[in-house]
């Protein structure tokens, strides 16, 4: 196998696909986040970039507190919408339902399966155009139908994924089980 | 549409699937990452979180470098594999055919269709049992049969996704694309 050096690119690995709210003092705003993770799981910290001159920003310092919501895969358009239009010259308030949980500040989409309250914990400043932001999943919200022993399925939810040649994808077949598929070479 | 409190749970969305790849002073160590994503663009960072006791976290500390390694799925018992043991107690060393670029302190992944070169830029300590990791992608490496237009091309690469539920899965179908399914709501 010969390889050869190529110009660096994003096409890498597929990102999951969330919707992100926050809430000003008048009313919510809803943007995509096409990559995010999970960064430890005791407490369960969730962590992703972002510009610091985009609309929520500020808000979400401000606050300490913003929303995750799990698009399905029939949300797709509403999503994308959201990762359209800025907050600062596009109402995205009334695109979703919203209903909010016990902390007030983050506004849940009711169309998104699942929705989580996340309060912030940790911002790092990248000294240039990004924050990074280390937040702790304090709540959490889902239809009943989308659970499975009272953990959300994602056979259910149908999140999914977004490749960097600006595509969304569906999740796919399943093509094996973590810590088994390995055990052939122990 | 009637939402319930649920308990906390990382089941919420798919995560990409990379190897990372450190080299000691005697051997190259591979370890699965199923949460990693891209910070920024402009330079082009990657960001992981890593066990501060794990094997290879010292290693790439001290050489500030990693390898980044995209698996298609034909490898998933091979990168399962690299998730199982540690390599406190593993030589993992041979999993792999492994070649370098400029960077030699990052061994690359030939079966692997993308490699990139990662150095080190910021460490977040997160006070507790993990580390941060973001790093500037400085070298990248294909095979030139899954380029289109001189950018890796997922069709031809097929990387694939984890769910917290302990499965592997490909890439589905095309649902999208970004920018333009929104465009409806205008």
């Amino acid at each position: 196998m010969i390889k050869q050096k190529i110009t660096i690119s994003s096409n890498l690995f597929p990102s999951p696909v969330v919707l992100i709210g926050v809430k000003s003092e008048t009313k919510p705003n809803f943007f995509l986040v096409a990559d995010i993770m999970l960064s430890q799981y005791k407490p369960l910290l969730v962590l992703f970039s972002c510009y610091k001159k985009h609309y929520s920003t500020p808000i979400l310092i401000e606050n300490k507190c913003f929303s995750l919501n799990i698009p399905s895969e029939d949300m797709v358009a509403k999503a994308d919408y959201c990762g359209i239009g800025s907050g600062k010259n596009t109402d995205k308030s009334n695109v979703f339902s919203v209903f909010y949980g016990e902390n007030i500040k983050a506004p849940l989409i009711e169309e998104a399966p699942i929705n989580a309250v996340c309060e912030l914990r940790k911002t790092v400043d990248m000294n240039g155009t990004h924050y990074i932001f280390i937040a702790e999943i304090t709540e959490m919200y889902a239809e009943d139908e989308i659970l499975t022993k009272g953990r959300p399925d994602y056979q259910k939810v149908k999140p999914y994924i977004y490749t960097k040649d600006n595509t969304y994808r569906q999740m796919g077949s399943i093509i094996g089980k973590a810590y088994k598929e390995g055990k052939v070479y122990k």
